[in-house]
């Protein structure tokens, strides 16, 4: 069975195909240019595979609401060409075939779910810290959406007394994102995180906000497992700065022993490595074909 | 049809029956005291009602693990006679109905969604905010429990930049609980919240708090309504300085016509007024029921 796949981002585009375990079986990647000049290339691409579904992870916003006429447009990106465009309109025109859309980061932890760091959970929150900040949230066996989709990025944190940095959100200036996505290290500190030392305040600082939204995550949410994905998350020293903060900033207060005790294996980074996106717009279609 | 319900407080025990419309037809109240004396009472009231279940809405923390055999029990809570005590199991003993059972503010959640201010609708969020600050989640159809269940009052928001005050609660000190709870506000002010005029700064500072953590959830879970209901929000010019601060907060960035026009059918007191806990508390018995 072989199934269709297509982790949209907002600067690259993969396209693979895979079978029901969760096996890419192959893949490539380009980058996001216009919507036209991306998809022709993806057309071509699952032209002649086969696929009997596909999934498409997405960058948002995207419209999710199944009674809307817009439902599988993008929305309000400043992304040439993708503000409002009908994704799965187009991808039905191409492909009569099942089409299952969610965004990037509920596609990302959909795939976990299936088969990476919440495996067999029925709930977990996917976390994506790169050159923004995304969050995917799986609560009580569903994908959530509500009006629109989860924006976890944004929410607001205190900030960290050392931290003179304004931020970089053209939205809200000092969110999480503005202090903590990839492009904030680099210019708060003037050199990429990739070539900050292990030990370098910087990776303090960033704990101290992650750790901040996930303790509110947790509290508010009380997800089963919470994943850490993105290229930030490379960092490894990050996860026990993190785990440390969100102990901090709980103080006890969750009497779950998953939390108290078992930290190490409840804030964890993804089983699907990098692959948690395109594995998850593979889990997408499988769903899309059963239902 | 007679169903049974219980909105059990930690201050107060209300007990009622109720028929499929959500009508309330009788209720009483007590204090709570220890499970022994408050259940006796309990018992007695539904004794000869012949309800053919019964709901209950509990103050927490609760076990809503079906799984565990822990479940329906009071877990860590300070309350003298109830840490650890089997809610659900006593109920059963006394009376061989299906027992509906949620926390207080997961079942006036619950309530809203069935007859109040988000019926119909698929998700809301239902915040209590009196001697404590409690937060129920509905969403993509079901009510959120995850390892625990919400306790998305305890939060971390900025601080208002006049507010010395240090906070009440005994886990995180200024948490949302510890800044904005009734009796937050009574500490910081040296007087009752209903004794202070409409227009002291109390209120700014408290639709301040309450707005972060309001707009934090919207940007997390993008609920379709946000009840808020409670004691303090007997205050009713607190409405319009809320939605301020979460307009102020979000900053357009979730592009939903809800959000930028409609706010004031968007954030709205309890359709039930102060029955929410209880109809929903009755909600949860004709679901086990039905179920």
């Amino acid at each position: 069975m072989i199934i269709g796949a297509i982790e949209a981002g907002g600067t690259k585009f993969i396209c693979g195909v895979g079978n029901e375990k969760g096996e890419i079986l192959d893949r490539i990647s380009f980058p996001t240019e216009t919507p036209e000049e991306t998809l022709k290339q993806a057309v071509a691409y699952f032209k002649d595979t086969g696929a009997l579904a596909i999934g498409i992870g997405s960058f948002g916003p995207v419209n999710m609401d199944l009674s809307s006429p817009l439902y599988g447009h993008v929305t309000t990106t400043p992304k040439r060409g993708w503000k409002g465009f009908d994704f799965v309109g187009y991808m039905k025109r191409h492909f009569p075939v099942p089409i299952g859309f969610d965004t990037d980061v509920n596609a990302a932890a959909f795939g976990e779910v299936k088969w990476g760091a919440a495996k067999g959970l029925d709930s977990c929150v996917y976390y994506t810290i790169g050159t923004g900040v995304g969050v995917g949230v799986y609560a009580e066996g569903k994908l959530i959406h509500g009006l629109v989709h989860p924006e976890g990025g944004h929410v607001l944190t205190r900030r960290h007394a050392e931290d003179i940095f304004e931020g970089l959100c053209p939205y809200h200036g000092d969110c999480l994102e503005g202090l903590a996505a990839g492009p904030a290290i680099e210019k708060r500190w003037g050199i990429k995180g990739s070539a900050l030392p292990a030990d370098h305040l910087a990776w303090e600082m960033e704990a101290y906000y992650l750790g901040q939204a996930i303790a509110g995550v947790i509290l508010l949410l009380s997800p089963k497992r919470v994943i850490l994905g993105g290229g930030v998350m490379h960092q490894e020293q990050l996860f026990p700065l993190i785990r440390k903060e969100v102990r901090k900033a709980l103080n006890g207060y969750v009497a779950a022993p998953e939390i108290l005790e078992d930290m190490d294996t409840y804030i964890v980074p993804p089983g699907l490595g990098d692959h948690a996106g395109l594995c998850g717009a593979l889990a997408l279609g499988i769903k899309a074909l059963q239902s």
